[in-house]
């Protein structure tokens, strides 16, 4: 008979065989400790979960996601694996687990534990653990995070309605201007670096959004404009932004605020007016209504002082 | 209110955003057709399943798996699923549908239609989907897939017990000896460069076994030997494996039978004898018992007419 969950624990690291790839491995599931627990099989067993199963996969590459001389390991790590997480944000997801694909060249193998230690950061952060993984050598580093989640009635870009209220967390521009301030050969401020280097998903705050009345929502990988123009589309509605209502860090534009990516925040819509103040104390940012869903040719539009203006593109790899 | 599942259909593909790597995903989603409905939010939403979910990721890196002079791209989209839903045979588990990241050289986009085909041959092939996915840049095509499976009682590493029965399926070495072929510069028997190009996840067989008395599997992704490694420590037991026994496919011998990686075979203890003859008859391969589970050290040992033998290792990504 094969052995039921209950007969091998979850909460039981598997031993390896032999071999350096598996020493790498064991290495890391030491250094994880509670986090990455009962992993080593050929695939992990999920616990048992709540509501529909949400699954997303996210890669990062150097030099196309991240640079090496502007990051740690560490803030690489984490990273990669909170821009993972946040899609589990979008769909208003609890997170279950990640798994981790690491794709690690011989000149990153020092720094593959600061690496870790930066994932353990981000899966800590979201109060989620470490499912399973596999570690291949490669002429690039590469990390590649599947995360898992569960949610009740999760929520989809394809939801917005005209009339919809568009809302947006945070304060966006910080990662654009940091990575701007990079290309020039200058040092960012420092908190638009912090905003680049450490994205925090909004997992609770979309659960919180979802659960007082968003209907579809989206995080901003690629940029604001760029994230609403997937939800405009999917729900088939037009989208208008206010360019003087996007919430902006401090030192950046609005065009800036609109176009920047890896920004991790979320971006809802909603029939009802959302309680601002009260997500504001609750969660220590602020949550702003940015624009109204039309109806209309699918897309989004920008104006300014009542004025329709360009809209800023988004972050798209192969442009 | 948030949309459920039932309000947005999984068996509709979403309209994305515009941009040149939407461009590629929908280039992808329509070319897979029916194997891909339903993907483009920020994560899939699973089907409700029976039993336990199981998942595993695996990323095929170009000049470590793979080479472009060995294989048509189709073949290496072939390979990267059919490694990645092998894990799921291992722990006896029914795909539920796959995640694909692809990191895409410049040099690869003209092939990417080629490799997103291979990617649902294998799909196709074990009757999956292609649950959803992400596009990047990179400088090495490096594709990772995460699988996604369901099995009431999942087999894993830790289930072997002395006395069991050791059972591998089909016949070992192809892989091996075409790799070898080629790096010699010569063209591999067409017998072991189809091994090598087509491999077959063994997912109704692996089923078959847990449902007729396996209790530990694994795929033999690294080779036999090193593989049942993993079972014995896993197990804390003691494999002895007959050398004379090990299934070879013609032209190989039995060092190369053991240690040939990228088999995607399953190998399998069980305490009662298995019934080889129905299972050839029913899957059209051989089974068959090369050994036994004892008490002991953990690891493996091979005995050829009765004497101990070096054991050969097995493939290790960083060695």
């Amino acid at each position: 008979m094969a052995p039921s969950r209950n007969e091998r624990p979850l909460a039981r690291s598997i031993p390896l065989g032999p071999g350096r790839e598996f020493d790498l491995i064991r290495e890391l599931v030491a250094r994880w400790g509670p986090l990455a627990e009962g992993i080593g099989d050929d695939a992990a067993i999920l616990p048992p979960v709540e509501g529909s199963v949400v699954l997303s996969t996210d890669t990062s590459v150097e030099g196309v996601h991240f640079r090496r001389d502007w990051l740690s390991p560490r803030e690489i790590g984490l990273r990669a694996a909170a821009a993972a997480l946040s899609d589990l944000a979008a769909m208003a997801a609890e997170p279950v687990g990640v798994l981790l694909a690491l794709s690690i060249p011989e000149r990153w193998l020092r720094d593959v534990g600061d690496l870790a230690d930066g994932v353990a950061d981000a899966v800590g952060e979201a109060d989620t653990r470490i499912l399973g993984g596999d570690v291949t050598r490669a002429a690039e580093l590469a990390i590649c995070v599947t995360v898992v989640g569960s949610a009740a009635a999760p929520l989809t870009r394809a939801g917005a309605r005209p009339g919809d209220a568009v809302y947006v967390t945070g304060a966006l521009g910080g990662p654009l201007s940091a990575v701007r301030a990079w290309q020039r050969g200058d040092r960012p401020a420092a908190a638009h670096r912090e905003r680049f280097a450490h994205p925090r998903p909004r997992i609770q705050e979309a659960r919180w959004l979802a659960a007082h009345g968003a209907r579809a929502a989206v995080d901003i990988s690629d940029g604001l404009v760029a994230d609403l123009a997937h939800v405009a589309r999917a729900s088939g509605v037009r989208i208008v932004l206010e360019a003087e209502r996007i919430p902006r860090v401090d030192g950046v534009g609005w065009r800036e605020a609109a176009a920047s990516g890896e920004e991790y925040e979320v971006a809802v819509t909603a029939g009802d007016p959302l309680d601002a103040p009260e997500f504001a104390e609750r969660f220590g940012m602020p949550l702003t209504a940015i624009g109204r869903v039309r109806a209309g040719e699918p897309g989004v539009e920008v104006t300014l002082a009542g004025e329709r203006v360009a809209a800023p593109g988004g972050w798209d790899h192969f442009s």
